[in-house]
């Protein structure tokens, strides 16, 4: 089996937009591309068949934290990986748990070694080092590992963003040595991606994009960002990240963001994306459509009859009305949740791939800019 | 567009059960048949897809109870009736609240007018008339309506059982009256089945079940079992009753039940069940199997990695494995909720499924004896 490849299809002309196509053992990737997030192995209140028929999605991501807690190493093995034991037979990449250990993990310490944490749901005591969590990944059998790294929170001065740098390049050093040193968990390749951070200060995120550049690995990825700071500073520090990772690797924004950020995004030069907002919003009623912004939950849906989205190729958008969907979630129905991530996640899919279209016609720039406002209506 | 009719196809002749088809404007009902139940409007967690595609349904249940609270018949009548509201296309039947006003409303208050209760959602006060519930199931649109009944407790004495069975006689012919003197909502023929009480005492079973088979309406329906009483006074009442109700209407026991409670009444020849415990019991964990009963939840199942249940046509049942769901579960994803759910409802439409051919293959009893044994076993 082989590493995974990219190829470069085209760039805009107008912008630092890109087509391509990302190979892996389980198969390609057209980017731009958004990944729906699978915390524990399933994309909450989805199952594989609307994921495929319904969504669309080609990559699906999958949380080590998470899955490190439960079901745990064991029964993954046991199981031949995360695609055995979920059923999602296209590619998986898994974040390196750091971000989880941060925000939702209890009495946290950062060593040199590695960051001690109790899990959220016992309380018991774990220790995260790089080399641990290269293991997780391969246990888990994703396709794209990411490197394990600390995301400072936003503001973060100087003295401390320039410490937490060193710090996840160093780690990510010690994940390069240790994944080379171990092989591959179930016959396909596994690839590692670095993550890019250095908070809100250009030298640091110039310098930790060129400590990137230089890893010789099959992908990159921006980290750090979406965190708190305003969206112009997400730009301008996405687009210096982009100017300085190599052209023929695709690059990954973690955990960005709405649908107008991934718009711009991609015009920096983004190809990956992933955000839990599709499906969290969705829970909570609110809607992303190819018209503009939904609160479902709103009385002035009660009696619209209208399909959720009609402007998008996503069978359940077209089929179910938005007074069903409002009724649903008012009487608090599971299916209401299921409709509502699943047309989410439709749309965002939609999205990318309408992106790459223009960038392949050549409009991508015009087209944005007429959509952009669009999408951000208040419906 | 025609009223529903029903075309008795076999009677097994070691036994009472029957195979049939119903004839309704949304389409035919092959039966023996089970109906999930679509409370406000959704069968939890599944979507319309799901229902045809992997559990097969030909024939869902509405509340009428819960759709009158919401989203209402204002809601529903705007919508064009809950076909459209919910893109079921099939048959439905909609219970007439009786049920859920005696279990779930607060306050109730029986006087012979109908029955005044208090919202379990906001606690405001409302009346149900067997009138005004043949208006709220003509305004939900569905195919069979069910008369407004009093469905007393066990254990009843007997001298409270009669007067509730003649006060649902009462009732009964005022919903007759009432059903005739009103139109059929959208154009497609509705259906009014009446229901026989009586509570445990032969003679009123006897006397409700004459009274029910003199309607001259186009299905029957056996009502107040299965609400606490032994199961072998469960079988023993739905004989007595299908003995006295007409062999050319289709029968309908309410609320049953088990796997096994639905293989017993086909013997004694029912044609309709329907019951919430395969939706109800799944999201609590315990599955309903070809091979026997299994609770997920079990340790045991951590590292089991094979299907869900082979033994049924069911995607889901063969894709995801015993282990997956267990996971799903025990990390309380709604996915887990969704899989368990569809699984069950699977099961029980392929079980009667399997009994209409048994039935027609004329080795019904047999099929039905050994298997029993087999579908109580805890696993
Ligand atoms: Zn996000
Ligand atoms: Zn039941």
């Amino acid at each position: 089996m082989a590493a995974l490849q990219f190829q470069l299809q085209h760039t805009d002309p107008q912008s630092k937009a890109r087509a391509g196509e990302i190979t892996t053992d389980h198969g390609t990737i057209q980017t731009p591309i958004f990944m729906p997030v699978g915390t524990v192995g399933s994309v909450k209140s989805l199952t594989v068949e609307q994921l495929k028929s319904e969504v669309k999605a080609e990559i699906i991501l999958g949380n080590t934290y998470h899955l490190y807690l439960r079901p745990g190493t064991e029964v993954l093995e046991a199981a031949g990986g995360l695609h055995k034991f979920n059923g999602w037979d296209r590619p998986i990449l898994t974040d390196s748990g750091g971000y989880q250990v941060f925000s939702l993990a209890g009495n946290r310490k950062i060593k040199e070694e590695g960051v001690v944490f109790q899990s959220h749901i016992d309380g018991s005591k774990h220790l995260f080092t790089p080399e641990s969590v290269m293991d997780i990944q391969r246990s888990i059998g994703a396709d794209i590992v990411m490197a394990f790294d600390e995301c400072p929170p936003y503001p973060s001065d100087y003295t401390y963003a320039k410490k937490s740098m060193e710090l996840t390049h160093r780690w990510l050093e010690r994940c390069i040595k240790h994944f080379h040193n171990t092989p591959d968990k179930y016959g396909y390749t596994q690839n590692l991606f670095p993550i890019v951070q250095g908070s809100t200060y250009k030298d640091l995120r110039t310098a930790s994009s060129q400590f990137v550049a230089n890893t010789n690995l099959t992908g990159c990825a921006i980290g750090g960002l979406s965190v708190g700071e305003p969206e112009e500073m997400m730009y301008e520090f996405t687009e210096l990240c982009c100017d300085e990772l190599p052209i023929q690797k695709p690059r990954y924004l973690m955990g960005v963001g709405t649908p107008w950020n991934i718009l711009e995004c991609i015009a920096l030069g983004v190809d990956m994306f992933d955000c839990v907002m599709p499906t969290r919003n969705g829970r909570n009623a609110m809607l992303f459509t190819s018209k503009g912004v939904i609160n479902i939950d709103n009385k002035k849906w009660e009696k619209d009859f209208s399909p959720l989205d009609d402007g998008i190729d996503c069978h359940i958008s077209n089929y179910y009305s938005k007074a069903y969907l409002r009724h649903l979630i008012k009487a608090k129905e599971i299916t209401g949740l299921t409709l509502a991530s699943v047309h989410n996640l439709a749309f965002y899919l939609w999205l990318v791939k309408e992106a790459r279209k223009h960038v392949l016609a050549g409009d991508f720039v015009s087209w944005k800019n007429e959509l952009v406002p669009v999408l951000k209506t208040r419906l």
